[in-house]
């Protein structure tokens, strides 16, 4: 059995991050699956997904690493391309990675207490996100 | 089908590195399945999980790596909020993220021969980890 | 249902990207499923997958990410156990991972406009890379 949800998620821009575990935990518990895995994804090219501890202390301290690995104001080729701002956007989003999988067992996401599925915008400007929660299982 | 296993395992604090690969071959010998997915993820927000070539030297490059990347000696702003001093586990385990997904085919997990999936400890002391293997497919 | 495709990929040696995306949606045209995951592995320990706008800057960008995270010409413990030259190359498949799981719907992989899946060389000479595409799903 397979159920997809989306859903929009405004961002304002770079660094902002969304915390996706209530939507992920409402089209689990909307779903009549006991086992599975459940999928989050987000469409684009510029954002990504991970689990953390959703507080606002380690989600800074994700955003200064990404700062040092990828600084915002550097060169990158991309710009050259479209006369984008955004190629801090692109690698960074590309070394997250955009999805996570995560087992649901009992009707239960698996996820640690202190473990939550995070949308991170990497974008340099507002967008609008589109999150996919794809559930599999039986 | 789905089929899930958990394990708790042992380890001696940031760097620890096990491979999990006999794990997750022993669950699949068992399973009655021929082709499919095998998620293994592990519980909570210190800790990852990715594929590597298992050897010593190895595992202490990427050891190094997140060293450079996020010194464990470091400034966090997490550290602020609890009083921790894991700011360095949590940024480690989210940039790599608490899972992969590896392909089975004819009952045969497809990784390399000299890929192996290795969790590996991010927080400052010892822990208990739950790993979950979860095996989809038919 | 579970259908898995392979394909062998010549690359070029570090750095070389390979857009997958065609691959991923051929195999997806050829499936008699409306919906589930696709899930994109390459076996082996010095490649790795990831989600990308498959450009040349963009790629470049993450390539010139990656050297400086763990340059080519630094010291690796792993030199010292084979004689090998491709500790760079480890470090980096580990820290990216070896997969990407992307749901489709519709019969059409959730995708983003300018977001393609890609397979990326790390290791320090050409090799023959076995890429896996895998759907599951109804």
């Amino acid at each position: 059995m397979v159920i997809t949800k989306s859903r929009q998620i405004g961002t304002s821009g770079q660094g902002d991050a969304h915390d996706l575990t209530p939507f992920v935990t409402d089209v689990l518990a909307g779903a009549d699956m006991a086992s599975g895995i459940a999928t989050i994804f987000v469409v684009g090219s510029t954002a990504g997904i991970t689990t953390i501890e959703f507080e606002l202390g380690a989600v800074a301290d994700l955003n200064a690493l990404f700062e040092r690995l990828a600084p915002r104001q550097a060169a990158y080729e991309h710009h050259l391309r479209w006369g984008d701002d955004n190629g801090s956007s692109h690698v960074r989003a590309a070394l997250l990675g955009p999805s996570v999988t995560i087992p649901f067992v009992d009707g239960n996401l698996r996820l640690g207490t202190w473990q939550q599925v995070m949308l991170i915008e990497f974008d340099t400007r507002a967008r609008r996100r589109e999150v996919i929660v794809q559930l599999m299982g039986e």
